[in-house]
């Protein structure tokens, strides 16, 4: 026999989905989450997620990195800490790609929250390029890749 | 040598404060604290925190309870299957006295941030007491007793 | 976009991997599992764990079950509670089969320490089924069923 | 009012010492220590975890340190990651003294245990300081300073 990490059954999905967000703070999130989506509309609920990660990143600031690769170490180290995932950057044409692996914030919320729990994300990344001297380069909106917290952005002019 | 629980060093208890709440969510619940704080002001907050914990306890209803010690014992495996400590009820003459021991809401935030955040304990004790048939009985907002994310309420007219 | 749970990235199989076993015990059960290899057979080592599953087991007794449906989910709140996935009972024509999903044990080990360590599972689910009334029948060693610390075992004659 | 950290009620220290210990390990752990204190001595158990701290740290090496500043950091910043707690070390006339606080291994187990886990942080300690050059220095076993999985080791000649 010769078992396979994508072999997963409906039981390992749940179980491995459910242990992606901590037991301590999934009952709160969703019912922050249920409180939000009340008070504001999607687009406003994107904008403070996007402040939240722009708070995030400023209280983890990365140091110096003098290559896309040490970047990509940084901000892997600091989502690993926090059993939050870890990130790829992949230079492309006339973008870059970021490619954000495994958020327990996006698999601890409802699917109907992932779209603006997404700005978190995004805030993140923005401020730690702005940091790096990424100067005008923009992170745009991402998109949801997987059910497991996965999210790719871009950034670019 | 006798060790003793209380006989606690600067280390103890810093790694302990820690450890109270979970080190996925703390960057994250600081940087929404500070984003909050700026927005909005500490009432608002607290009546912010006493809806999402409305939400939280409706999520979790406790089931029916005979005595008030079925109901402590029902509380309390709430929170402790999330990690969120225990709470001891005692009735007085003309009170419930509510102790919540060990919330980490209260523990991974910034001290200044303790006494909106206790809306949250408020409102999921309000929702479950409505739900018991505590009729017009309100819980008081409570304050904090310890540094360890502790807090008394008190239930009455 | 239609994301599913089965598009695992490289990365997301990793980080999810490494989420199954706590990361505070980690080291401390490889260390344990190399110095245990150096000194003991594998077949001393499966027999070590399943006494050791039997002790488990012992202190976390089930209260009377009566369908196998109770026992599956008497079986599975323990687990659960403690971050240890899940078990699904399939009665078969000549014997039961019990599947494991998501045991911490098994990911966070090296697969070559995964067929010993079946041993601590085999002991548990004995001593619940003796505790149970299964009288003479016995679980057989199981045998891995994914890379997610699935295993499946049968229990008859 | 001013809550310190040090008034501890009942709860609180319950509490906290149980969230020392993950919950995903504590039943595997007292169920095999309960195995091991049946099938060997105090001193075979403190031998058989000194040999498992000794592979611990030699799988956790710490890089070339000049101060022994740095060596408190390093061998911190690997406990920290752990949540296995920090380190003190003291220069002192004729030794060196060791202060461990908040093992989490010393907490999850019965009192009765604590006595030979300790060899687990004597073997770790021996390993670095022999891997940082300390020659024939030698950690003494070590003792309890707290109920909080504190404990102080000497090296010396």
């Amino acid at each position: 026999m010769s078992p396979t990490h994508d072999a997963l059954s409906g039981e390992a999905t749940q179980h491995l989905s459910h242990l992606q967000c901590s037991r301590q703070w999934r009952g709160f999130l969703q019912a922050l989450a249920a409180e939000f989506t009340q008070a504001l509309s999607n687009d406003e609920l994107r904008e403070l997620m996007f402040r939240v990660g722009e708070r995030f990143a400023s209280a983890h600031l990365l140091g110096p990195c003098a290559t896309l690769s040490d970047l990509q170490q940084r901000m892997t180290d600091v989502w690993c800490n926090a059993d939050w995932g870890s990130v790829t950057l992949v230079q492309q044409k006339e973008q870059l790609s970021i490619v954000h692996h495994c958020a327990p914030l996006l698999t601890g919320m409802d699917k109907s929250n992932v779209d603006w729990s997404l700005g978190f994300l995004q805030g993140a990344y923005q401020k730690w390029f702005d940091a790096a001297g990424a100067g005008s380069l923009r992170v745009a909106p991402g998109e949801p890749t997987d059910a497991w917290g996965s999210a790719s952005f871009s950034l670019s002019r």
